[in-house]
């Protein structure tokens, strides 16, 4: 290919609207160009980047034994209520783009698969001799997001390699999991990427395990954390550790003691000389369930600790056995327009008493209350006494009427102990989700009445997994990983062209004439290699080549004359001198190192 | 790739719901299922079928110097609206789907991309310099159809290859133009499938002139006229051709006589021995213009011709510089809600008065008045009298106010002779349109300024081609021309695989052995092997095979023992026996003569 027939349109000044490098450097180096908030047009150099990412996957997905198709991209809405999804993803948060079409028909705008694959397998598979299956697909989804950013980060349009797994067994489940697991990492190292495997929530998918790989990079959205042996790793949202231990209160009599002004936990410790951990922190919170229920709650947590809503989300789904739409906490506004008195908020205890739920227009009457382990685990403690500027001390359980359900509801934190080994402490980073494998059970196989005839002739529910790589975002999260101050450093493998020759000088006949053999020869040699044959000068070319990153660069310059060309590596700028053969051997020898 | 492992489930009996052979045979083959009305999931057979379309595809696209990209599916309102489209696709015909996001911004889902594309262009390419450029993408796209059926012939989603050309004058546009319809008669050629070119009607899409490529059958949606020699060749739409002539009436003095009982030219001809083209046949049209203007229209067609609608379309638009939204028939319904009396229908002529437009409330108030070219070369013709029951002999044009406004408003028709040459009779065979290449001209990088700075540095409007292929249509087509009795004779290149091998009997240990081994060589050799090593009776295994299509079946049965097998081409049915060394060796040279 040459520059002058590539449309190449470069951009000097970074694109007022992009926010994190890689988003820049995709605008700027003419990859892609905005068509409306959150959707793109991926250009010709973008494409050659995402066939070269599909190319690896397929192949990989292939060899795993999957089998590839392509379902439609627009769902009929009877199988998302089958499901139970059509609310919660239209009217709920309404991630999902929806219609309604000719015929008063309403139709979804695929965001996933699992409705559609689930119901196919169940008119298709019958018999536990025709399982497993795994059949994926490579398409462009759709989400509604909230607030599209950082270009194809979080885009409302964006290429998915969604794969979906049919079982007649957990562990036959488990063990294509395992294969995915793997085909996963082989797939990100042939793209030249480190990523991360982390434990993760499974989130509105659903499912038993879910695991999450992460590219590191400062831009990503995820937080993660790792024990430095690579034993534990987990996205926050899912994170557990060991708490640091807490300072023992001394034994003494309960007493209520005056904390005017001391509405904080750091106020309360520096008037009273107390540590967070002596502390019992009370959430207060409002949950609104599926079956329309709404439920006041009391949380306890140790004074240092933070609350991971993740986690008592699915702690509050578990134990209610419904989903849950929202979480809120209480504040005075809400209070009165339940039609409530005020409570001394900054003072409350665990022992709230229930009566102040009486005259709820809407809530339920009772508290649910639960506890953090790092609460539940005091055996003294201070905590609100429940009245306005008042905190008891010495305070312990079976005092204010006993221990409530305990959980692990709180945020596990860098340099806390990790739960594999106790001695490695926990570091964080941040990191960019580019796959999602999960073990999905039989979520959507009984929703959807997906069955099959298993050994002994009885009708069961499919077990299922499905696993997912995000195609444009894996693309943007290689430049966010791999870029310096003059542009991108693509990896080879997914890289749009593997070298460029550059002509200095077009006018140079003997630059010509080198450039056009040299390019010739490493077109025969199966090389992708794209040829800079503008009428421009040197300096503007050579800016164009580092900002679109080709792994490697042959300039074709002064040095034509003696039959040499300069051979320059992208990511680390070494440059040698070499005659024409020898920078053709070299360049063979290192692209077929990389492809083997 | 081994049948146990393909998910491959095929039906005996015919699909209730398939009226076409081809969507029969893909649903009984397992190629694709139905999701909804009009919508449908790709099987893994199927997306075998449709990449090998897509590689052949891009490799003639690549090389006629296209450049890949993949746009959008989310259109934003606006562009459509700058083009004047937005409407017509929406609530007018209303074939392309549209929805509100969470912001309430309309967006439509892309039935083709010239809005997108155009826009794109106009802030990428600003000089002369930069042109020409041609993009193409391959896609799904969306059409909300009226009546969806035939499988993937008329689909809500179907995947199109359509790419767009931008230029600096015509006479590149036309090289372009030139150059795609080379490369679309590789492509068609490559897949193995018979097409015809046509002259086509630009349609919605609009232009100056459009080919469409047709794969000839029976199940075709479309009409075509040909000469037997090949010079002629278009869509009835648009096609034309030397009317029969016409058989004189003697002169005469003009004269009224009764007609009772003679409302159509067959009983008018039979009760007063005349023949068809000596009556003009008058047409009464209403036609709804853009501008909300609602003209009635008097037809006069030479009485043995048909009217063509697309044509007189065309005509009126051209005529009156705006877009046609809607032409309907008069009728004394019509005439009712227009407060208007009634017609004497069964006997109007050509000079029907204006005066009984008088008194409508919406129509305008004068006749456009137009005829083709056979009613207005009449020297003297019968026509109505415009009073019930009564028609007018040895009329001429100038005794009833002069000849109309003449077009070319009539159907062509077989038998007719060719422009091309006189002595070729057209013939008429039916085909399905599955490409369509396009002058677009300016129309588009008009109405959305897309303009580039030209040689003599002023602002110009781009010259646009546009030029698509229907792949899952193609894919479909194919089976519809490439079929038997038994199933589907897929063309080698575009064949799910190339070769089956059956293996008769999977309990005789020599023939698992030998069919195992012939697997493996082939796959060596880069055959597209699919093994049937289902524990099924080869009865039902020769039945699934000859369904499923693939061009060559090996069979290893009885003769396994001597090391021999059975070679049967599937179109033709031929059965050679051979030893395993020759099978091979065969197959090789005959995929390989297939690929060159």
């Amino acid at each position: 290919m040459r520059v002058s027939r590539l449309m190449l349109v470069t951009l000097r000044d970074i694109p007022a609207d992009a926010e994190i490098t890689s988003h820049q450097l995709l605008l700027r180096g003419g990859f892609i160009r905005r068509v409306t908030s959150g959707i793109y047009a991926y250009m010709p150099l973008m494409w050659k980047v995402l066939k070269k990412i599909t190319a690896i996957v397929q192949q990989e997905m292939d060899s795993a034994g999957s089998l590839q198709t392509l379902l439609p991209q627009l769902h009929p809405a009877e199988l998302w209520e089958k499901s139970g999804r059509w609310q919660g993803y239209t009217a709920g948060e309404g991630i999902m783009f929806h219609l309604k079409d000719r015929q008063g028909r309403e139709l979804g705008l695929g965001p996933t698969h699992e409705e559609i694959i689930t119901n196919l397998a169940g008119e298709i598979l019958h018999s536990y001799k025709q399982l497993p299956v795994c059949l994926y697909q490579i398409q462009t989804k759709f989400r509604d997001e909230i607030r599209p950013r950082f270009g194809l980060m979080r885009s409302r349009e964006f290429i998915m390699k969604d794969a979906y797994s049919f079982h007649s067994n957990e562990s036959d489940l488990k063990s294509t999991y395992q294969r995915m697991d793997n085909a996963y990492k082989t797939i990100f190292s042939r793209c030249g990427i480190d990523t991360v495997a982390v434990d993760a929530d499974s989130g509105a998918i659903g499912g038993a395990a879910s695991q999450e790989f992460m590219v590191t990079a400062e831009a990503g959205e995820d937080l993660i954390l790792i024990s430095p042996d690579g034993s534990y790793a987990a996205n926050q949202e899912k994170a557990v550790s060991i708490p640091s231990p807490h300072e023992p209160l001394p034994e003494g009599d309960p007493i209520e003691f005056n904390t005017q002004n001391q509405g904080s936990i750091e106020s309360l410790c520096l008037e009273n000389e107390l540590l967070p951990s002596q502390i019992i922190k009370v959430i207060l919170m409002i949950v609104q369930i599926e079956n329309g229920e709404i439920q006041p709650l009391i949380l306890s947590l140790r004074g240092d600790q933070d609350l991971n809503e993740i986690k008592l989300a699915n702690v509050l789904s578990s134990l209610l056995k419904k989903d849950v739409l929202d979480i809120q906490p209480i504040t005075s506004e809400k209070l009165k327009s339940e039609g409530l008195q005020e409570w001394p908020f900054g003072s409350i205890g665990p022992d709230l008493n229930d009566n102040l739920l009486e005259k709820a227009k809407s809530w339920n009457k009772q508290f649910l209350r639960l506890a953090d382990h790092t609460a539940a685990s005091l055996e003294y403690f201070v905590c609100g006494a429940n009245k306005k500027n008042s905190h008891r001390n010495f305070v312990n359980w079976k005092l204010i009427g006993g221990i409530p359900l305990t959980f692990d509801i709180r945020q596990a934190k860098e340099g806390e102990a990790s739960i594999t080994d106790k001695s490695q402490k926990l570091k964080s980073c941040r990191g960019i989700e580019i796959g999602h494998i999960f073990q999905l059970g039989t979520k959507y196989s009984e929703s959807l009445d997906a069955n099959f005839t298993n050994e002994s002739g009885k009708q069961e529910p499919f077990w299922m997994g499905c696993y997912g790589i995000g195609i444009s975002r894996l693309a943007q999260a290689a430049v966010e990983q791999n870029h310096d101050n003059a542009g991108i450093c693509w990896p080879i493998s997914i890289a749009p062209f593997e070298v460029i020759i550059v002509i200095a000088n077009m006018q140079v006949k003997e630059q010509k004439d080198l450039g056009e053999k040299l390019y010739l020869k490493l077109k025969q040699a199966n090389v992708d290699v794209l040829l800079d044959d503008r009428e421009e000068r040197a300096g503007v070319k050579f800016k164009d080549a580092d900002l679109i990153g080709i792994p490697w660069r042959v300039v074709v310059g002064r040095d034509a004359t003696s039959g040499k060309v300069e051979l320059i590596k992208r990511n680390k700028r070494e440059t040698e001198l070499l005659n024409i053969e020898t920078a053709i051997r070299k360049l063979k020898s290192e692209i077929m190192t990389n492809d083997g």
